[in-house]
């Protein structure tokens, strides 16, 4: 893997052509595209991409594709929902699920989609507001705004809205979001075909993958208009062929200091994958307990692995030392402009050093801020759920300004649809992940940290873990409602065991966050805006934002790559899944695929790369031409896509996308999904009916 | 965790008082502990020392604590055997285990011991045999020599002889040593007490352990005379008293250049931990299964634990900056005075760069080396044995130079005691461990790398587990003989499944060794004489050689240390046991214990901290003092200890042994155990006799 960087596209200063960027509606560079590829994007196209975007809460991107409602996803973004609807008799992860009608639409348990109605710039508002402000009072003062801010916007429950940080503070915007809660479960295919080539093909390409799904929202149990809403494309996605892809990265960390990337480089990231590589390994023999056992950890098992994966590639990036070189050079030069201007000099001369001196401090608090607030050492919902209850109640009596960020009124919807939320909680895979977190805390901190003998006592984490489990009732959402609704007194007064773990962990974590928010983290976020403040004097803004898990669009074209010495061609058919196909998991086709194979045009495309900035979140974004139709799927970047968490290489750094004629030749020929493909495509029919692969 | 080299250490140049050093028995800086310490060892105490010490070859230390043969060392360094010899129905781990008579000690299946009887220079040999070789040449000449020093040497089975590369290859000396193979246990406590804490107290300390074993080696079916032999301390070890640690350190890395300790940072070492991460949570959960499960499996799941906790100390020690950057600066100020010097330059200023060099390409083939050739992607005792057959049968009609390293005529002995093992080996436990093996190779490899096509086909992991390990009939150690017997022809002809999928590997693994062996090993090593070459031509050669798991001893001192700011005492004692004890493993004291909790004399010192500088495979060494008696037995070092694997710090490196006192009071008191107290202190007699703690 080589991760060519060129310094320019690090420093953003010359005018790049390299297709790097996760841009915002509001600052998209048209004007470059136009120049690169002869088209220029509109207003009024950014605005209808924007309105036909969408993002699942949970951290997925999606698309409307009909006018009622349709939805369109990853099948891996959907998968929580789709376990959660399963029961050891109706396996619809195994087994795929089409809702034959309309009434056979399943509601998620808990899901929310959002859809992106506006921006509006806020950096000024929360400029003055802090000016002058340094550590606890500037921390305190940037979240009661911020709350302020998404409260007034929050007009009901149909209304999200997010103050989002960009530039790593450089500047803040409001996100308004139309708010959807009744998410329901349309087509699924099989597990076996979505994650065809399972964790040994992720992140890798060629590929030969089904990963869709499609969901429905719904409003006051209708479905819900979509005006704004994808077309499907005839022509299907060529080779050089100009790609947008509107969707919602997570997280970068292009902006991030040397300081910083060392922190993740040598703590973080190691750290990370030592436990997720030995909880990979407990659930990997967790799942040979049984069929069942096998079913319900399948969702988990799943995550714990692109983690892990991912999670590798963004280090094996930071380890490389020429990327990393190039990363220093480029801040180094900064710095050097910076001390350069008397002016400069004095208002962001100091930011870089203290940055450093915050990601020492936080090298001392990271294992208690990470394993008590931060709840890796109690890995399980139903504490969360307990968590929630204990915090939701000691918050809410608050003032909205004065409370811990995740319960301020914005966010009450959505902690609502979590903490009611139906979906199946299973015992014996939460005392797993439990005793599992509890050991690792133990282990991290050590078996004579007082916080670790006051949880644990002369209990294992095993007993503990059991304990708990077995004692709580929170498995029942009324009783978490009953609790919620008692508020402060009744989750006091309750004997319920899990959610006296979560208050007697409490007091303990708020000390560990207050330390942390007021000494660490105002540090870092006060001088990383004064970074980034620098950058903007210095280069401009003509850089996109790190990633936020906010709205971005990019720009590309379909194209293959070299690796090892080799090209990389960039579209795959129908014909190599079934030439991969072992028949033993994860390569084995499943039977409705063998049974169709015989009618189906084994040379309809089925996957390609494009030359697109994604990064994970970008799951389930549309793939559109410039006539803003769908043209892909996007469900995965090949293995060098994970470095540009760091920076992009466009020579080597690609999305990776289920093609458009690849969906509509498995609905019709596989699965007989005629509903969904007439709403796709009002003008196609299917051109067989199948039963039900849910069968 | 602090490590505070001082510089002078690392670079080994002005006089060094600091305690460091693993000292080869014909290079002991006697006068240095004198000038320190006051006592100066005598050729004939070294001498004493030498042949009382003990090498389990394996990979632990021991010695001899009786004419009688009888030898002590650690719990863990016994526990293969120990497990070997229990079935479900008599569990020697769980429950411990006493020879009441001579006649009921067992024979451990696999175990050999050496006594080192001679040290013989032979670095002028091999230094003319290979003098103006370079590559495949260098390294073809430098093993026959080898093999041939070897092959003269060891007149015997009973004679085992091994030339060690010192200095990184600076200096070779030819080890010879006396070679026993019926090896007899004797006594364990139960393994609840030898390995008190598990591993969240493992490198750490204050501890409570008392990780003993008694064996007994025989020679002709009789207890064999052992002359040479540790008597026992009457007064203990005292805080402050002069101690010194004969045993064998495995393996060190101080020596490596930057470029070799940049590899063990960044790729070794992380991966290592990622994989055996894994692992480890994939034979916790295995444990679950039942208690036979968890019986068959502890061992392999300690020495998962410990190899886990280990590598973390040492990546640790390499990611600390201040350390690292100081590594970087001695090798600095060494080229900067070879480089200086015209005639030192022409001879070794090209060392560093080519060894660097040969790092890279290192990294190129480093998985293929490890999964294939080095057999991580076919971890199974049944498939080593396999291997062991297809070469040995193909290499013995070889002449012994052209053999590869380990089936010369000098490593037969050893080979013969491993093939013919009658060990039990578990198929459910080969099974998992084959099918996670398998399962990492086509991850590293990647699942089109055609060597994972070759050896997996249409099968998955599993399938080709459960089907290799079910079809064979390798467990039966007769049929490993008549295949071993048979020869080439036989073991070609076999179409037993376990021996046709090593055949398979074989011709790739070759090919890659190969490789190895000519473009990088030999690049590295004959660059490694140079650079230790150099280091004497600057500094001269008062300094110890990195550990080569071969006899050392090293000095110190009963101390304390600070930890975060706190002293730690240097001594524990009995009653802390008790005070940690919860009841739930692993800080569950054993029954034992629990009922002579009255009787004892509390006070008793337990475990004890000294400055020797020891790292793994010192584990079982005697601690012994200036009159060379039994104070304490080696069987940890401190948390701080790991990264000595790179550096010394006397500040806060610590070994870890169990005081003479509490292993006397224990044998005693506890377990009654009559014959082992009488062979060790002909004096002492038993106060009470307890029933086999085995029952």
């Amino acid at each position: 893997m080589k991760r060519l960087v060129v310094l320019a596209a690090l420093l953003g200063a010359a005018p790049v052509l390299a297709d790097e960027g996760m841009w915002t509606y509001n600052n998209f560079p048209s004007a470059k595209v136009k120049e690169k590829y002869g088209f220029e994007p509109s207003q009024a196209w950014l605005d209808k991409v924007r309105l036909s975007s969408a993002r699942i809460a949970g951290g997925c991107s999606a698309s409307f594709v009909s006018p009622n409602g349709l939805v369109m996803t990853n099948h891996h973004c959907a998968r929580g929902c789709i376990e959660q609807l399963s029961t050891a008799d109706k396996d619809y992860i195994a087994n795929g699920f089409y809702a034959q009608a309309a009434t056979d639409e399943l509601k998620c348990p808990a899901m929310e989609m959002n859809q992106l109605s506006e921006i509006i710039d806020v950096t000024a508002q929360l400029n003055a507001a802090t000016q002058g402000l340094t550590g606890k009072q500037y921390n305190d003062t940037l979240k009661a705004e911020m709350s302020k801010l998404e409260k007034d916007c929050a007009t009901s429950d149909q209304v999200r809205c997010d103050v989002v940080t960009l530039y790593q503070g450089g500047k803040y915007n409001l996100y308004k979001y139309r708010r959807f809660q009744d998410v329901r479960l349309v087509f699924a295919p099989e597990h076996a075909i979505a994650f065809f080539g399972g964790d040994p093909d992720n992140f890798e390409f060629p590929r030969y993958d089904l990963d869709v799904a499609f969901l429905r929202v719904y409003q006051d149990g209708k479905p819900a208009p979509t005006e704004h809403h994808f077309k499907w494309s005839k022509a299907g996605a060529k080779e050089g062929e100009l790609t947008f892809i509107s969707g919602h990265p997570g997280k970068t960390s292009r902006g991030l200091t040397v300081a910083e990337l060392e922190y993740q480089r040598d703590v973080a990231l190691p750290k990370h994958q030592q436990i997720t590589a030995e909880l990979r390994g407990v659930v990997t023999e967790f799942q040979k307990r049984g069929p069942e056992q096998k079913r319900i950890s399948n969702n988990l098992l799943f995550g714990v692995e692109n983690s892990l994966k991912s999670s590798k590639g963004r280090h094996e990036a930071l380890l490389d030392k020429k990327f990393f070189a190039q990363k220093v050079a480029a801040e180094q030069e900064l710095r050097q402009k910076v001390e350069a201007n008397p002016e400069l000099k004095k208002k962001y001369g100091a930011a870089w050093d203290e940055i450093a001196k915050a990601q020492e401090q936080l090298k001392n608090v990271r294992k208690e801020l990470s394993f008590i607030e931060n709840s890796q050492g109690f890995s399980s919902s139903l504490y969360a759920h307990a968590r929630t209850l204990v915090r939701a109640t000691a918050e809410l009596p608050k003032e909205n300004g004065q409370r811990l960020r995740e319960y301020t009124e914005a966010g009450l919807p959505a902690l609502r649809n979590q903490l009611f939320s139906t979906a199946p909680i299973y015992p014996e895979l939460e005392i797993l992940r439990l005793e599992f977190s509890l050991t690792k805390l133990r282990e991290e901190l050590g078996a004579d940290h007082p916080f670790v003998k006051k949880v644990l006592g002369k209990e294992s984490p095993r007993t503990l873990a059991t304990r708990v489990v077995n004692g709580t009732q929170l498995r029942d959402p009324k009783v978490r409602q009953q609790l919620f609704e008692g508020g402060k007194k009744a989750v006091e007064a309750s004997q319920d065991p899990m959610v006296r773990l979560a208050a007697l962990v409490d007091p303990d974590a708020r000390a560990i966050r207050k330390n942390y928010e007021e000494n660490i983290e105002a540090v870092i976020r006060k001088n990383s805006e004064l970074v980034a403040k620098a950058k903007f004097e210095v280069y401009g803004t003509n850089i996109s934002p790190d990633a936020t898990f906010s709205l971005r669009l990019s720009y590309g074209a379909v194209k293959g790559y070299m690796e090892d010495g080799k090209k990389v061609a960039p579209i795959t058919t129908m014909a190599g899944a079934y030439e991969r196909n072992t028949g033993e998991a994860p390569f084995a086709l499943p039977g409705t695929w063998l049974e169709a194979q015989g009618k189906l045009k084994l040379t309809t495309p089925m996957n390609f790369v494009s030359t697109n900035d994604i990064i994970g979140g970008n799951s389930g974004s549309p793939v559109i031409n410039k006539d803003a139709e769908i043209v892909g799927l996007v469900f995965d970047g090949n293995i060098q896509s994970l470095g540009g968490d760091f920076g992009f290489d466009e020579s080597v750094n690609r999305a990776v996308s289920i093609h458009s004629d690849a969906l509509l030749e498995s609905l019709q020929k596989i699965y007989g999904a005629r509903r969904v493909i007439e709403e796709l495509r009002p003008s196609a029919r299917p051109a067989t009916v199948k039963a039900n692969p849910a069968g």
